[in-house]
């Protein structure tokens, strides 16, 4: 049966109150499907429901399904838990997830969940749930399988079989010393291949990449992305190894990251739950403020154009090649930008290409501003005449040019300023090109047609 | 040492023809970073420094570093190495890289290479070469780890063991029966951790998440991404196992996806190179066809303006709002198509969503209107009085909505006709807004202020 037939199927016995068909649906559904459906329950106000299906669940199917959540779905399950139910959830769940969680969760139920774990539990989850947000710290796990160097290939594999069940990954393991300082990583591939009586100080790889706990998300994510690695290790500032970040995290931030800059090219802000979840007030919000700061930039394109009132009165039909030379200005400006802006998230382009990418960009820009031109003056020798069409033909070149410049520089001074070059929007673009696009047109217009 | 510092030794000992320190920096190189350094030499026109290098390195080294080239330094590099040296490579890498290469080489070099392999790796190679660009069949591998469902654990693990060395993952196996139908899946870390007498047929998951051939890579990338999966496993229509698809080439489909939509939201078309290196000509080509014909659709707005001649004369103050107006439909007809096309790529959003998602639209656009009215309104009494200060907040509503409803919309009629959404970029939602922004603008105004 296909999952929408399980769901189906669920939603039927969660309705009937039939708790053997509830327990078959839910032990063939996957967690994630679960999830989903917790979610939506959650979104459409039927959170009574989601609680009754969280609670005929067994302890391990819950921690596997509660850090799935969206965090709103999270804070308003976790409130309507018996504390000792959360206590016990928070203690069954893997160690980055439970510290999300833990950060979700209100002071009260902070405290009623630390005072009843065990006391190594409770520094974990503290540990964990203290580093910032965006940061290695903030996303990784401390249930990694560690290694001592001096023990056989034979006696490592011992040593995963008993661990595995509390690992997040067994697959890469990372080898320590006394001090748990990190001194190589080695994969469960290697160690099933090699002699089972080699050493593992022999048999670890000792070029790693790691990061620090206070490494970005993003640099991360891009780490494991590069180097196809199944996990990260995370090590503070001695070099002592603290915790890992595994691939699926990095693919969920990465993908978390791409709708984040993706949003703010067109001015949204960030957004905690996805489009068809979110509440009014919260997309009201997330677009409000940049429309009505536009709305103030957007002046002083109006003020341009008021202030060449007597050359528009003067030659009327000016006006109809104007939306098409400010449009053609943010258009070029918004394809270097968005070139730039996705080339620095990618890590492809760095602060120093500024230089060589300008040059390259004048030759593209100069090409692109020609071949409209001539676009261009087809239609106005046509339409107005050879004047106004020399005119709209020069201006093109330039303003096109003009875009394409603010658009591949823009994002590097943002980036210089600390501020994400991803703020440097299409619509802020656009707006600035505007502004450009109507100065340079009526100026040369007033200089070559006079008044 | 930093992998800049190794890279500077190996340019040093590349110029000397100092074959040790050759070895030596490439041994302790990531072949990641080997690769980029190879595709800068090609791009530069160092090419034959690059085949230099390439030629100096043992096969299996060769072999993990070639798949990781673009494919126009693929292109270069393999035209310039001898036939026999070729064959070699592609017998030595990864079935999936192999065949992506043999994609790459032209004609004669195609035939040279074939007839210098086995029977069949030459059948594997064809069969895998020949699935159409963009589906799971072009992007999956053949070398999978796969099980018979009557053998015990013990023994499963012998047969992992033997052969792990060829496969690209043996975390997660495949239980196949005699014709190759896929029966269930099974992780290393439960056969590691179940009695060594069990049976495979006992231990493996049979509720599984797969897909086929002609899969699109993006939903194999959202299978993976969604179920945390290692590998995704392939069949073909017969439910047969044909290949997998693992994590990391998930993720480089899924960056390379989020690039190509982030560039067309931009009307920037498919660039095969990173932005740093790719030629003039390319850029220029991926830029100039939207540009023109941007150019053309702009005329509309230039005609409507010009329809309105006669009002503009009489009132000219009306020009000083009309970009602030026609920029604000524009901008949030952006962030709703910009929402909407992004919630599409990431399967939150769908077809039937479309009238659920109108109806808080046009509540959320609403109250955007009315705010950016209000705010608009306070300039307009102070500037141009009463009038012209209603005309132009009764347009900023409308135009709010009307761009709002259109950046919505636009999406969901691409989608239907099979036209990537993505394409309803930010400037062709603009362009669409000018056009009806200009005519309600100067519609009200004549409507209210007369002639």
């Amino acid at each position: 049966m296909s999952h929408e037939g399980l769901l189906d199927d669920l939603q039927t016995a969660l309705a009937r109150r039939d708790e053997d068909a509830i327990q078959e649906a839910c032990a063939r559904l996957n967690p994630v499907d679960i999830a989903d459906f917790l979610c939506e329950q959650e979104a459409i106000g039927q959170g009574d429901l989601a609680v009754r299906l969280i609670l005929s669940m067994s302890v391990t199917r819950r921690a596997e399904i509660f850090g799935r959540l969206s965090e709103p779905a999270q804070r308003s399950l976790a409130s309507q838990l018996p504390p000792e139910t959360l206590a016990e959830l928070v203690a069954a769940m893997p160690h980055d997830e439970r510290a999300d969680l833990f950060n979700v969760l209100d002071e009260s139920a902070r405290h009623d969940v630390l005072k009843r774990l065990a006391h190594t539990e409770r520094e974990d989850l503290r540990h964990l749930a203290s580093y910032k947000e965006g940061t290695a710290g903030a996303i990784m796990t401390s249930d990694y399988a560690s290694l001592p160097a001096s023990i056989t290939v034979a006696e490592a594999i011992g040593v995963l079989r008993n661990t595995a069940p509390d690992k997040e990954t067994i697959y890469q393991c990372y080898v320590v010393n006394g001090n748990h300082y990190l001194l190589g990583t080695l994969s469960l591939r290697d160690l099933i291949l090699a002699p089972a009586s080699s050493s593992i100080d022999d048999l670890m790889v000792r070029d790693m990449v790691t990061a620090t706990v206070d490494t970005s998300q993003e640099a991360v994510t891009r780490k494991i992305a590069r180097y196809d690695l199944l996990a990260l290790p995370i090590t503070d500032d001695g070099g002592r190894l603290v915790g890992i970040v595994t691939y699926d995290d990095a693919m969920d931030v990465a993908e978390a990251e791409a709708t984040e800059d993706i949003h703010k090219s067109a001015t949204v802000g960030k957004l905690r739950r996805p489009i068809g979840q979110a509440g009014l007030g919260v997309l009201y919000r997330s677009r409000i403020s940049w429309l009505v700061m536009l709305v103030f930039a957007n002046i002083l394109t109006g003020a341009g154009i008021t202030h060449f009132e007597e050359t528009i009165a003067a030659h009327l039909s000016l006006l109809f090649f104007m939306p098409l030379l400010i449009a053609s200005a943010g258009n070029a400006g918004a394809q270097a930008s968005t070139l730039m802006v996705r080339g620095m998230a990618t890590g492809e382009v760095v602060g120093r290409d500024w230089l060589r990418l300008l040059g390259k960009e004048i030759l593209v820009a100069g090409a692109l501003g020609i071949t409209m031109a001539v676009a261009v003056m087809v239609i106005g020798v046509a339409r107005t005449g050879f004047d106004i069409a020399m005119v709209v033909a020069m201006t093109m070149v330039i303003v096109v040019l003009m875009g394409s410049l603010v658009g591949l520089t823009l994002p590097f001074i943002l980036d210089k300023l600390d501020i994400d070059p991803a703020t440097s929007s299409v619509p802020l673009i656009t707006t600035v090109a505007d502004v450009g696009g109507v100065v340079v047109y009526f100026s040369i217009a007033t200089a070559v047609l006079g008044l």
